[in-house]
């Protein structure tokens, strides 16, 4: 384990950090079914946790790294993403007026588009084929751009933004018995595992069966590519994982749970009009598989993580036409 | 004034006898057009900020009026009410074990009923027609039950309840400067307005266009009938006022907004894509405002109470539906 590790002592520092930068979202009890609790980061600033480990990253080495803070002030900072990250650190990087490249896969979508503007109107959006946009997601780098790369992955510091999210669990329920982590990147799934791994508290990963790079992987022991089929849970689900997170997750994590699109769609439905947010399809994951595996792990204070809540509206609409008309279960406390 | 008034020492009291039954509801920064501050009771328990007077009914007169607990003990507790105050009292007597009488307007929907029935499986639903139900709302009582009638809309100690809303925004926004509350019965803009009027600070009422019965009223200097065209903002906006509601609220606001159900539509919009939240018409309908008249009176700290989401899904999909395909404002902090 690295000096930079997300255990609770150093998340601890980052957190005051951050703090007057972000929210400090709600954990909440599902008024869904089961006994389940809901960290809200779908609340947070730029809509998803993501936005913790870009300010980690950029505050962090202002303080420390003075060298990569000038590098940073004179030359920009640089990542590639599609989604949160991409919004996220555009938010970060107007804060503390810093240029801003995003590479970003050539069939990204306007909304991603207008969601990354809205928060820096002067950043610089490089599309690029998805094979190149891949390979830049796999080494974390890009030859071509002289700003420092972040890397929403394996970057230390963010890694410890995201660690964040443990700590104002704890805080808020000191009783969590297992923590449930969508898994996309699997950064946010070391860093909670790492976090809470010295506190005895399990924390699983959870994938859509049409993406689950992960349990395949854990299966053969290696990161192996899979068969992969689009839904509208686009936050997560793969057809490969990240090699370096791999073999650094499966050592900590307690297992991994899988859902079905169907299931999603069900608690994002859940989520919408029972808990009154609404949520991305990865976002309603971590839930999704709380209400599916409660029973059998016997938990009795689960944490789903809502992680964000980029969701265009067609998507939205595609979900809420299949609720059931008489709903879903009925509200309770 | 009287001396259960809500004033702020009279609501911290009570602040601190319901704390324990109810959320601390967020303060936000609303993420869509303008400097505009949001009090999230759309999270609230039971989905509106009426579970604050609810509770506060019956718990101050618990501690305070031991004759009237007895007689809510032996013969339960009965209001009369459509919408969210039927649910909130609902979760109220199930937490402190009273039994329960609702008085609904008998074209009430399933979903509402529903909404009772999870809250409190052994709640006595009495449909009534809807100028029984009316008359009940207008004078408080209805002589067929034995049980203590609780009225959401004059009894002190929920107005108290009500109160608590405005030590919350205090609290945490010490600088607001206007409070938007939209209009339903009136107690809670009543309740705020008199929170805040030693504190200089100004509190209007919100009226939808299609049932801005308090405008026609203040404008003729008494209670009013007006014509009512219903629309999917069914938590406020009537074809009259209560008259004891509106000579004390006249008095102590600073003015009365309308908007349009097509302005109200567009900031549930931006509600639900933006700040990632749902909310019923109504609760959407302040924000609207906000969005409307923010530059004519130049608030630099406007609140905008988002006061409940009990919308049903085809409601809400109308809304969505008409959505502009390229979206709303976009996304700014």
């Amino acid at each position: 384990m690295t000096l930079h590790a997300p255990v609770p002592s150093v998340v601890a520092n980052t957190h005051q950090m951050i703090s007057p930068y972000i929210r400090r979202t709600p954990l909440v009890r599902s008024k869904g079914q089961g006994e389940i609790f809901l960290k809200c980061e779908n609340l947070q600033l730029t809509g998803s946790f993501k936005v913790r480990g870009a300010l980690s990253g950029l505050l962090n080495y202002r303080r420390f790294q003075p060298d990569v803070w000038s590098h940073m002030k004179s030359q920009g900072v640089v990542t590639c993403s599609s989604g949160n990250f991409a919004q996220a650190l555009a938010y970060a990087t107007t804060r503390l007026a810093l240029d801003y490249t995003v590479i970003v896969p050539d069939q990204i979508t306007p909304a991603k588009v207008a969601g990354i503007i809205g928060h820096d109107p002067g950043a610089h959006i490089v599309r690029v084929p998805y094979r190149t946009w891949q390979q830049t997601m796999l080494t974390g780098e890009h030859p071509e751009f002289p700003g420092f790369f972040l890397s929403c992955e394996t970057d230390d510091y963010v890694t410890q933004g995201n660690g964040t999210v443990g700590l104002e669990i704890f805080e808020d329920l000191p009783t969590v018995d297992a923590v449930l982590v969508p898994y996309g990147g699997g950064n946010l799934t070391y860093s909670l595992a790492t976090y809470f791994a010295g506190r005895g508290i399990s924390v699983f990963a959870v994938e859509v069966t049409t993406g689950a790079a992960l349990s395949a992987s854990l299966r053969a022991g290696e990161p192996v590519e899979i068969e992969y089929s689009p839904s509208f849970v686009d936050g997560i689900g793969a057809s490969f994982v990240l090699p370096q997170q791999f073999y650094r997750v499966k050592d900590v994590i307690a297992g991994v749970l899988t859902v079905t699109p169907e299931e999603v769609a069900e608690a994002l439905g859940s989520l919408l009009l029972k808990d009154k947010m609404l949520a991305e399809g990865a976002g309603a994951a971590a839930l999704a598989a709380a209400r599916k595996y409660s029973d059998v792990y016997q938990w009795k204070y689960p944490c789903a993580i809502v992680s964000g809540a980029t969701i265009d509206l067609p998507n939205l609409l595609g979900v809420l036409n299949d609720v059931p008309p008489e709903g879903y279960d009925n509200a309770r406390h």
